[in-house]
């Protein structure tokens, strides 16, 4: 086996996330990578992802593993390679020889997501695709203060998709961080082991309805404590949300 | 009359360019705000535009200008009346009562024009659509000295679209500057009293010639001098254009 770890970036916006859908017709990342990878390899590669990211979710440190033995490509030619054939919207940012047992998603330690907030009276065609935009004044110092009683262990139960099949709902977040850059964007950092379906999401959701004032920080306990989808914010726009490293 | 003058903002990615081309069934920026202002004011209202972009090519200041007599609204309420109704790659800045003589053409005093190039050996898919890519190094020291000799009052018929009907080719550059931002963004930024057809994209194609070492900044006086467009170099695409001012 020839182990090969791949950094990439991507646009999200016009794919239906990161994950192969098979049967549905749907262009997702991951087939248009492997489309490339059989067209350079001249054989099936298969990746394995770090994480799914959904519709509209961008990736500037998405990394994946596959097997490239029998293809005949030094590690150091796969980058540019990869770059001469695909999309724009997708770019291959660093190749590496790893270990057999390298499996993206489960030798992953930390999980980094930015999630953007436009935040001003008048919307920018600049950042609709990259940002969620929120045309009512928030409140950033309680936002932050409400994103730092999410850090730590805790059953984030209430912070999961409605559905979701997920048993184990205990998650470690190690930081979340909230700041400003200029006038209008706010950036919502958050680090951690793992994340649940939607989490970063509903997380921001809910930290903007503190911002707006609807919520305080101190109902956050509160809602993780009760387990309950219902008790927290709304899904935030996928737009907003990218995927920024993955630490092994 | 009641003469409404109107800064707006467009990413130019899914538009024809600015200005209405009757009869193409190409969509242009015109149109769409044209057709908001319509519906919002219940009768055809015609706008002018400070100056034409050609299709791809964005806007962070674009003027315009439109009659607004008879279209019961306070100034202060049209941006938000606006964008209401606006796609989301076209925004309302700003809405000001000006004198009956203000024309957003003839009136300005001076326009300036960002180009943005991504230079680095790897593609970015969050800047694809609004810059240059260039992956080899440009040396923008002699870029930036290539560019002074652009400054001033000239006759730019070599750096006008081949075939263009306009006699008058003197006009004048009162800046170019070239900076870097960050490790991959160069920016040119072009501040004159008026632009001939593609002199922006003309000026900068032969500047990143200057920047990969094909030409010298001692060049661009005999170009120049020459008034023959086959001496510069080719048109830069148009995705790393933006109007971002124009001034009055």
């Amino acid at each position: 086996m020839r182990n090969i770890k791949l950094t990439i970036a991507y646009d999200g916006t016009n794919y239906h996330g990161f994950q192969e859908q098979r049967g549905t017709g749907l262009v997702t990342v991951q087939e248009v990578l492997e489309k490339c990878l059989y067209r350079l390899a001249g054989r099936e590669i298969k990746v394995t992802g770090a994480g799914r990211t959904d519709a509209g979710v961008h990736a500037r440190g998405q990394v994946v593993n596959f097997n490239a033995c029998g293809w005949n490509i030094p590690t150091e030619r796969i980058v540019l390679a990869l770059n001469g054939m695909l999309p724009a919207d997708i770019a291959a940012l660093k190749a590496e020889d790893v270990e057999p047992q390298f499996h993206a998603r489960f030798s992953a330690l930390a999980k980094t997501y930015r999630y953007t907030i436009y935040n001003s009276r008048i919307p920018s065609p600049f950042w609709r695709l990259y940002s969620y935009f929120v045309p009512r004044p928030l409140d950033v110092e309680a936002m932050a203060r409400a994103a730092k009683k999410l850090e730590g262990t805790h059953d984030f139960a209430a912070f999961q998709a409605a559905g979701s099949p997920v048993k184990n709902t205990v998650r470690t977040l190690y930081s979340v961080d909230v700041c400003r850059e200029g006038e209008e964007l706010i950036h919502l950092i958050f680090r951690g082991n793992g994340f649940l379906y939607n989490m970063v999401r509903i997380m921001v959701g809910t930290l903007v309805e503190v911002g707006l004032g609807k919520r305080e920080p101190d109902d956050i306990p509160d809602i993780l404590a009760s387990r309950d989808r219902t008790r927290a914010g709304p899904t935030a726009p996928p737009g907003g949300l990218c995927l920024e490293r993955v630490e092994y």
